[in-house]
């Protein structure tokens, strides 16, 4: 029945030291905790833009999360709708008019940028270009997003205000608003406007 | 003045357990507050460009923000300073050149968009198509975002640049420089250029 | 030998107290540390334009970040490849063209901003509007990026895409794929797409 006097000098010493145990314990399972800081595996992506060179940006993205483990979400809203349409192939293009830093065969002033056939021209050299060093097209990349789970969302404001109907989208699109973006968003550290 | 032994017993027992149940608790406690990141709760978002179209997505996703409870700052820098001036209904036009993705009334070549009088058509298109599906105005946005708390911030750097007064800027607007921007940024998991 | 009744009657007594105090301790550990949140210590920015106009923010806001003691990255892919090239001078241009937000000294209609010579008379305005003000160059911007230790990475895929070699870009630049640049961005809060 008798506690042993060293066992209860001992149990009260460390008693005393609790708080320094403590906080060491807290400050190593909080830097554990950061460490794996659930944000880091989230990822929330917004795609507006509908050209070519700007539809690369959010799928190649959205598949490096996917492919590092990341949660990732990819809103599509304003001219970005086209990139998930039914007829991205004849939808997204791209031209040289008003991007200087676009490479083009042969120098050539702006205004012989605007002249007809040069949209067609462009969309054709990029699309080899990309296609000719290996890279994913935009078909590939978007069925590498849905077979890695990552999730493509239409905004639905700006479907309503271009006139899109949700039978016009690939298969497996969700529809939402701003304030589901906003709630994928908040969650993750990744969080880009392209 | 005896201390019972049994109680005695356990204080001893459940000393040789702190570590495990401090670490639980630990774990609980963090679990809890990574659900309540403050960084969850802020966003910093860059307005840059002076187009209707991309004057539109600031605003949406400002009051989106604050609407889900988030402390919520746009910096307004380069052409969006536009966005936050007394003439912004002048000052905010959008044209379709070197946007193919742009919905136009009728099919044309690049170089059609490029006429007199596209800059101001596509305005007023894209104006009534927004109003038509119920979407507010720019003006509207600006006094939502203000009312709920938004922080609007313009740019001294690129105000001095572009030869603006603090005057010619609708109430309720800060100036601050990009240290500001950077400073909401980093406590905010939503950080956005637009 | 004997232990002193009342210590030990404090010690059980404040044992019975310990999870209120483990988690009082746990509670201000955790907001401690969630106000030195690592990632609030780093930016991970995409610089993804060639424009003179599109140059600046990447470049200004990771040298902001530096001066705020963040450890900042820039991942230099597509046109923005351009602004890292031993030739940005001569490649970095900007135009009016599509960008009906860009202050020209005299109104003029879109078509003329099309023009034979208007995209080395805005860039000569721009860069001249920029010294002006005592705006740092994009040179300027580079070395003092480098100095305060922003990693400058350029994008591999587009470097193969669009045909430069290593040996093109300014010295100190890395070479790196978007896995590189999401590894960097899944620990910062501040993740901005230019």
């Amino acid at each position: 029945m008798a506690v042993d006097p060293a066992r209860l000098e001992q149990a009260l010493t460390e008693g005393a030291l609790a708080e320094d145990t403590v906080r060491r314990i807290v400050r190593e399972e909080i830097e554990r905790a950061f460490k794996k800081d659930p944000a880091k595996k989230r990822a929330a992506i917004i795609a507006s833009k509908g050209t070519l060179d700007w539809a690369y940006p959010p799928l190649i993205l959205a598949n490096a999360a996917a492919a590092a483990g990341m949660e990732t979400a990819v809103f599509f809203t304003f001219y970005g709708l086209n990139i998930i349409h039914k007829d991205f192939e004849k939808r997204i293009k791209v031209g040289p008019i008003g991007n200087p830093a676009m490479p083009m065969p042969i120098p050539m002033p702006q205004i012989l940028t605007a002249m007809p056939g040069m949209v067609p021209m462009a969309t054709a050299m990029m699309k080899s270009k990309f296609k000719g060093k290996g890279v994913a097209s935009i078909g590939q990349l978007l069925d590498a997003a849905r077979e890695s789970g990552v999730r493509l969302i239409a905004c639905q404001m700006t479907m309503e205000v271009f006139g899109f109907d949700e039978r016009e989208f690939i298969d497996g699109v969700e529809f939402a608003g701003a304030g589901a973006f906003m709630s994928d968003a908040r969650q993750a550290h990744v969080t880009l406007f392209i």
